[in-house]
């Protein structure tokens, strides 16, 4: 369904996956989204399927794949082989500290680039689907990381130096619980069997099922009283 | 020549020209450096080899090349082949304003990867050999760049959140001139020869002579007193 012209262009990150789809949606009514995925050597490289397929549903004026290395430096359980997903945790063990499958600096460098996209629209709008109540332990989902990565975009680009747009990174999602993105999905009508949110899919692509997002989405799911289609489907 | 093992490491980013090269120089002397270089689709790939020599000359620990896609934004004469590097121009015209040879948000994203790889390695120290005075108008080589860079870093990371370390980002040349550089890396016993510096290498790997990079080049030689053996050998 493609949307009728906006006039303002926005950068929207998008995994594929039910955080990142219900903030694109969400923008969507505002702007003209320009989608940005990644290609960072995921074990769930899956979802990349399912941010085109979101990207494509939802009318996004473009959607481009970045192929960016995170590999070259290992350190985390979604990029190195050698490393594996845990399993099974609860909802306590989710809270304590950081958990393997932080990619270090993830956000930071998908940040930069989305930067680097609005910078040649000439957008000063950047949207990213983090959320810092079920966000598992990641530093870089903190509204306070946030803030500071704004103040420090306004400094780096042209359109900063020259005092003509002030940078501004939306983050809708930061204060909601899954159970919350779950409603504002489904009251956006966005059609969850497109996404995708597991870690660690099984072959042919099926949810593991427990893995911290598998968990996590489940959870929100129950809570909000939906049916999560991508469930019923397996 | 390698060095003897020191107890600090850091990540230091490493083009192959002669800033980044003295700056890796500098490092090389308090640090156990890990260098990194970007394959970024520049049309001056001929400064990896430089990279490479750069970093084993001077005994880095490890060097590294990550592969990173600018290219899917264009936007920049060193990245979109239907931009031309500007030639011949002057000073004043290299202090007004933005170039075309600027790289939306190159510096943020190379940081960010830079992060990444010291958080793998548990170091708190980057180097980048950015330059204020003549770094030809770039907004993202100017010290309250950089101190908003750290300041977001200290919160994307696992040691800003557990309280463990901070970051510093160590810019040494900031306040040099070229000619400044130049005298510094003399110092350091820099083998200028190594290194590479042209926006748009004729074939062969010649300089251009011509762009913004070579005449800054050539102009901090003639001021530092010092001959240029990469021109000289031309």
């Amino acid at each position: 369904m493609p949307s009728p012209a906006k006039s303002r262009k926005a950068v929207c990150l998008l995994s594929g996956g039910l955080d990142s789809s219900t903030c694109l949606a969400l923008a969507q009514r505002e702007f003209d989204c320009y989608a940005l995925s990644f290609d960072y050597g995921q074990r769930h490289r899956i979802e990349l399927e399912a941010a085109a397929r979101v990207a494509k549903a939802l009318g996004a004026k473009e959607h481009r794949t970045a192929k960016v290395d995170l590999r070259v430096f290992g350190g985390s359980a979604l990029t190195a082989d050698e490393l594996a997903v845990p399993k099974h945790r609860s909802a306590q063990e989710m809270g304590e500290g950081i958990p393997i499958t932080y990619v270090p600096a993830r956000n930071t460098i998908f940040l930069s680039y989305a930067l680097a996209w609005a910078e040649v629209l000439e957008s000063s709008d950047i949207f990213i689907g983090v959320n810092a109540i079920d966000y598992s332990g990641y530093p870089d989902c903190r509204p306070k990381f946030i803030s500071a990565f704004e103040h420090m975009a306004n400094l780096a680009t042209k359109a900063g130096v020259e005092g003509r747009t002030l940078i501004k990174v939306h983050t809708p999602l930061i204060e909601l619980s899954k159970a919350g993105i779950v409603k504002l999905a489904a009251d956006l009508q966005l059609d969850f069997a497109l996404t995708h949110s597991c870690y660690d899919p099984l072959p042919g692509g099926k949810l593991c099922g427990q893995c911290d997002s598998c968990l996590l989405r489940q959870k929100g799911f129950e809570e909000a009283g939906i049916l999560d289609p991508l469930v019923s489907m397996q």
